[in-house]
């Protein structure tokens, strides 16, 4: 197995047992083969390993080329295989050990400040920092330890940022923005633009106080295209452990509880609040000045219009409880079984009406 | 009041007298009071002064602390609390007064180019002009005066900018883009990429002409993350005053009106058009080749098909006047209860028949 | 008819004749006729040409101006205009090339690494590249012939770029991204960000594994905004001659089929496939793990909740097929109808039981 292999034009490879041995796995089958990458069932080829994970999986891999690996990683053995088989506690983890034992290695980045890196003179900087070519950073801005900062990053004046944060390319952070310890943001990412607040005057739109800032609190995941905007006078805050994917946006003055989930393009208007662990599916809206309690979900797409109490699965829009709305679904599919129905019994009835008539005619 | 000490490190403070003189209001209680700081009621601590603007606002403050403030500003005396207050005629703007003071002073930029900022010889650049460092522009560029250029934005050839515009940093201008006076945009926005049009030859879509630019006139404000693409021929015009907020998608051609409210993640399909003062809420979708009148609002998450005319709020997707659509979600939250009903009078009325029918075999 | 004065300052003129002989058409009036620009029907002013392509298209222009145009481009003579025209057989064709003429001369980018890129000395670049200032490419990586990468860009470690690709500024490849030959990629998107995956340990969401890459095949372009995800263990990948709207995101895992247009704001979540010639309108949402069938189209704002066979177009949210759901969107605009028929009827048969029942008492 050799170590220094990877660059360029160089493959990696290893033997199944040292594969095994690697993630302190059994071999079940020949440990002498050689084994030339990992990658998963919809594209590994013959040489590389896969994983098989889910119990009772189909090895047909995909359409065309059936089972193309030459060895697989699953949690037990699977008697229906021919292929040889490493048999580990925790498959996907050591799946994900083997992924990354083949892929290219990459030096780590120098510490320091690179040339072609602004960097304020006011500014402060912890012990360990990376700050790559093509970052901006303004005046008094303090940075803790071990941060990486990619190219083409903007922190603007007075913006302070834990430990061990890392700032992928392109992201902005305006002025006074807070990044608590272990932040991570992904690229192109915005935190502290002005929140969208006019008042009308005489026909025209007059910004409100954009006074405010963002605190992103311990451990905050935000992905790319994410943006996030100052409160009017104090701050939009993203709570500990909350987890934001790519392109949602979150307005002024928004309090975010700690550990949400907050789906792809999801979009919160200014000055809701969140409780603990709510998790919000893709492209859900919130109307301004919504609180959603503790543990609530809501179903993609939905649209909030009201404060919902917590622990309970909310859909549709506007949305409601999962139950109702679900019962509202089943008979939207109907609506044209439904209309015809009542042509029909309007059709009968009147019928009845027009023989009972008659019949009373006759009576009479 | 010490003018220079709000520097990292030494925070600034004021006595509650000296805060009410700056912002021309009236103190009721202890004037000589200590304050240190200002904040929503949301997060306001002890020791700073916060803002009480709604009549009969609750003076609570948050859960967890109470009223947590040391004074408020607020529009008319307030009988049930014992916390000294500052009257002031504009309570909102009065505070936003206060707020800035507290806030950090940050040294104006310095006008001119920064070293690490890269400005073709050909570019045009009026008096007072601050060029950050990591700034691009391009060949035969025109900007007027006093504008502000943050680091990692792109200005590509021709591009024509007018006076005191404020671009943050990334923000991305195609060639021959053109900004009025007083224009500015939030980081990320993309102004002039091309139009999303292409004609299927042969089983590929090959892209049709993109020749046009983006043309936005005075007073627009622009969010983080919006993209507005470039006419086919022509321009994608967005007018005087119009204000669209983050992460916003107009498509080419689009003739967007004077003084509109564009709120975040609304997306425009090519060629639509909107007269003056029309609002979009949030996530609603405009079809191409649609125009709305003076003054239409759209309510969130809305789905345009059809033009409409001013005047008037819609909902919904399709689209139709707020009135028929609140009449439709009505009912549609009855739906179980309607099947219901209908499955019941279907029994009955099959119920009666046979009844009628068991009846009419008696009579005969 | 001068090549050369097109710069600030100095506009191009032409005759109509010349334009025509250009574009090889034939002109209808006075080939003489100077003209000064081209624009569309919506902004042409006089002195300009313009286009005027559908069959029996209104000659009146703009509700203010009315025809401005002094001249214009149509595929068959429209003797119902008094103004001279050119007719050429490709009239769209022609009018773009007329367009290009009156547009600033833009001398080409020099070949080659501007001073102010940061390009790591293990990077190879294939000849005729055009890397410009504010550029930084990371380690290992490789770029093709002819590739013209703008400011800002950030090009992670060991990405590959085919031949011929566009780079807009600000766009960001994560490490390993691979581009095919001829993608053309907008400003501000982001190829290779962490896949939004977590599992719960003790309260807390963890990052699951992120070692996949995005693959782009050929003749893929991508719109400004976008956002791809990386595989999990393996590639997320766009098949060849798909093209991609502006802020469209793509989950971890997605392998998008060949020739797909997705249009603007489309969200598609982690481990989606869909065929070839699939068709997404705008604001479309796609749940986890769907397929969609070759050639599937999907209606704006739609969401698909379940695999859908391809060949057909879907409607709503949940999305079923066009059919289903222009049936039951034309029995919602008639709901509260339907509910007052409903009422009505219940009422009808109420009296009707009450008279059965009295004439039942009374016959007794």
């Amino acid at each position: 197995m050799d170590q220094h292999s990877n660059t360029i034009g160089i493959a990696r490879e290893a033997t199944l047992g040292e594969l095994a041995a690697m993630i302190g796995g059994q071999v079940i089958g020949d440990a002498s083969l050689r084994i030339f990458g990992a990658a998963p069932l919809y594209e590994v080829v013959s040489g590389q390993i896969t994983l098989v994970d889910g119990v009772g999986q189909s090895l047909e891999g995909n359409a065309e080329t059936g089972f193309a690996a030459s060895a697989f990683v699953t949690g037990a053995a699977r008697t229906d295989s021919p292929h040889p088989q490493i048999i580990a506690s925790d498959p996907r983890g050591a799946f994900a050990q083997i992924v990354e034992y083949f892929l290219p290695a990459v030096a780590p980045h120098s510490v320091g400040i690179a040339s072609g890196a602004h960097v304020h003179a006011s500014a402060q900087l912890g012990e360990g920092c990376v700050i790559e070519s093509g970052v901006n950073i303004g005046r008094c801005v303090q940075i803790g330890q071990r941060c990486h900062i990619m190219p083409g990053v903007v922190v603007m004046d007075h913006s302070r940022i834990g430990d061990d944060c890392v700032l992928f390319p392109n992201v902005t952070l305006y002025e006074r923005t807070q990044l608590g310890n272990r932040v991570l943001i992904h690229s192109g990412t915005v935190l502290g633009a002005y929140g969208f607040g006019y008042r009308q005057h005489q026909g025209q739109h007059i910004r409100t106080a954009q006074l405010g800032n963002v605190v992103i609190e311990d451990d905050v995941e935000l992905g790319a295209g994410v943006t996030i905007d100052r409160g009017t006078y104090g701050s939009t805050r993203i709570g500990t452990g909350t987890k934001i994917d790519n392109q949602v946006m979150i307005g002024h003055n928004c309090q975010i509880g700690q550990h949400n989930l907050l789906c792809s393009q999801v979009g919160i208007a200014g000055s809701c609040s969140t409780g603990n662990y709510v998790v919000l599916a893709g492209q859900v809206g919130l109307k301004d000045h919504i609180h959603l309690g503790d543990g609530a979900i809501v179903g993609a797409q939905a649209g909030v219009m009201e404060d919902l109490p917590g622990g309970q699965v909310y859909l549709g829009s506007p949305a409601t409880t999962q139950r109702e709305q679900m019962q509202i679904m089943a008979v939207q599919r109907r609506l044209p079984e439904m209309r015809r129905s009542l042509k029909h019994l309007e059709r009968s009835l009147a019928n009845t009406a027009s023989k009972d008539t008659a019949a009373g005619e006759r009576a009479a």
